[in-house]
């Protein structure tokens, strides 16, 4: 059977048979390190065909395949020990576009406080840039998506349909340097992710970079609960989703719910949730609490005294269907927790 | 400028100066982990265009994507933690042929006592394998390419030309079953590596993936040497190159010195050589001395009392300069050395 017949969820279920990996459960593979850390492991590839505009500049290009990387990390409570760029170029590319590119990865790497170690650069048929992070985590800190319970809070770093805005956007012609760089230039949340970690009691975490649905979703599966998402005056809706729905008449919650974001959700102990909260507002952190981890499967949301039930589904790869939300995400990631 | 107009060590040169690397010094990236601990890291890519013969099968193609990277981890002494592999596939590939490359690394990996911790799964217009290895290495076991000096004994692991012998059966379409596994079916070092640096003072170390020529150079180049290469009875010339380039009328020479083999050419400190020579006899290892680092600059070999130059040339990506050796190699690579 051909892979387009098949879609990604089901080629990365049997290569996870082959590598001896039965689910995927984290944003990274975790090795043990020393007695007080462990070392975090990710990859994710950037192809000029699945996941970047044709708006996009070279260095948003190289900035984006890098943070995608780093935002794995972070969603871990990880900070970043280094980076390696296996490239593949066409031949007939210009080389200032890839001195650009490099640029890009360089001065993501910098602004997050680490660096490129190293890479491989060879010929293909189109760009592919594979990237992959190491990270570092104490024991004590760090965040995993499996651990979620009945009663505790449901957080989200920054705010929510910046990536489903920046698609609508482009699909619109409208407005499109802005929503190129909404888009690419996300900030992975390593610095946030950590004070979190120091302030709160975090059962479960997990990136949105296959969008918000996709996220409860797959913490749902992982934790057999619910969610109970409320949408009151004090959920974190990017600035500009509301106007660019209604200008281009699409449900706000398509918006929402199925955009890549890249920030992190985050179920924090249903005893320590309020007192988190109130500590995160001192610190002036930017996280919102949008709701609670309910024992029943649904994923329900209540707004304006509606309630709606909300389906998980983003993008995914080798299959037609394709979504507003996410330009690739990283859901052909598999990973492992193993033992040096 | 164009990147074929450039030829793939300028572009590395050039990407250097943007990640603040000023040579490539190793064959992987080194990071202090503990007091007693280096991380290394690497990653190589494989595509179809570039790598791979089309007699290989797709369990060949993905045992050779894991093994190329599992050889740098040798090259410094290291053994490997884990893998991970970020692969794009085209959209109408059997699916069978993904599981075979899957198994393919999968027992790659496992030969050789490590596992495939992760990966990414995405589509593309062709077969593009980045893999990367993460490995670990005592302090005092490390092996660098730098600190070979005049005195020094040259050795290498395993024999010289498999590579070479391959590329030349497979260009000549003789024996291409057998050719094909030659050429992908390499055993990285490993535990050779980590043997022989317990047994001696090794001054300097690097992997023959671009060819002994290629080695030699680099090795030349960091460390401000020459080499006298000593072709006599004892020679490692693998079994079948000196039959193969007879019968398609080739020079030995260039099956020897332009082959890529993933062996290890290292040097051993001239006060302990000759002890080290004893002792890895009595153990049994497959090493041989292969010649003297000099003080000039030229890397001679004599052969039958006759002394030639020796040149530095392989494969390049981006370039029409193609050789005989290699099927790509690493010679897209840059690291570097760095601190957490």
């Amino acid at each position: 059977m051909k892979l387009n017949e098949l879609g990604e969820r089901k080629i990365i279920k049997e290569l996870g048979k082959i590598f001896g990996m039965h689910a995927v459960e984290d944003d990274c593979a975790i090795v043990p390190l020393t007695s007080c850390y462990f070392l975090l492991l990710t990859t994710d590839t950037i192809t000029g065909r699945m996941h970047i505009p044709e708006t996009a500049s070279p260095w948003q290009i190289g900035y984006y395949a890098c943070a995608v990387n780093l935002s794995d990390i972070a969603a871990m409570g990880g900070f970043p020990v280094g980076l390696l760029f296996a490239t593949t170029y066409p031949k007939d590319m210009e080389m200032e576009t890839v001195l650009e590119i490099a640029k890009g990865i360089n001065d993501c790497a910098s602004i997050h406080g680490t660096a490129v170690l190293g890479g491989d650069t060879k010929e293909g048929n189109e760009l592919v840039i594979s990237g992959t992070a190491v990270g570092k985590v104490k024991k004590t800190m760090l965040m995993r998506r499996r651990g979620a319970k009945p009663g505790d809070g449901v957080f989200i770093t920054g705010s929510v349909g910046r990536g489903g805005t920046a698609m609508l956007k482009l699909k619109n012609n409208y407005d499109v340097s802005t929503a190129t760089k909404e888009l690419l230039e996300i900030q992975p949340r390593i610095t946030l992710a950590r004070q979190i970690v120091r302030l709160g009691n975090i059962t479960s975490a997990i990136d949105t970079s296959d969008g918000l649905a996709s996220a409860l979703v797959q913490l749902r599966e992982l934790n057999g609960v619910g969610f109970r998402i409320e949408w009151d005056e004090h959920f974190p809706v990017y600035k500009d989703a509301e106007k660019i729905a209604a200008m281009f008449n699409v449900d706000i919650l398509s918006v929402i719910f199925y955009g890549g974001d890249y920030e992190i959700l985050f179920t924090v102990d249903k005893e320590t949730s309020e007192e988190f909260e109130k500590k995160c507002r001192r610190k002036h952190c930017a996280i919102s609490r949008i709701g609670t981890v309910t024992k029943r499967d649904a994923i329900v949301l209540v707004r304006e005294g509606q309630v709606r039930d909300i389906q998980g589904y983003g993008y995914e790869h080798f299959s037609c269907k394709k979504h507003i939300g996410g330009i690739g995400g990283p859901s052909g990631n598999f990973r492992l927790q193993n033992t040096i």
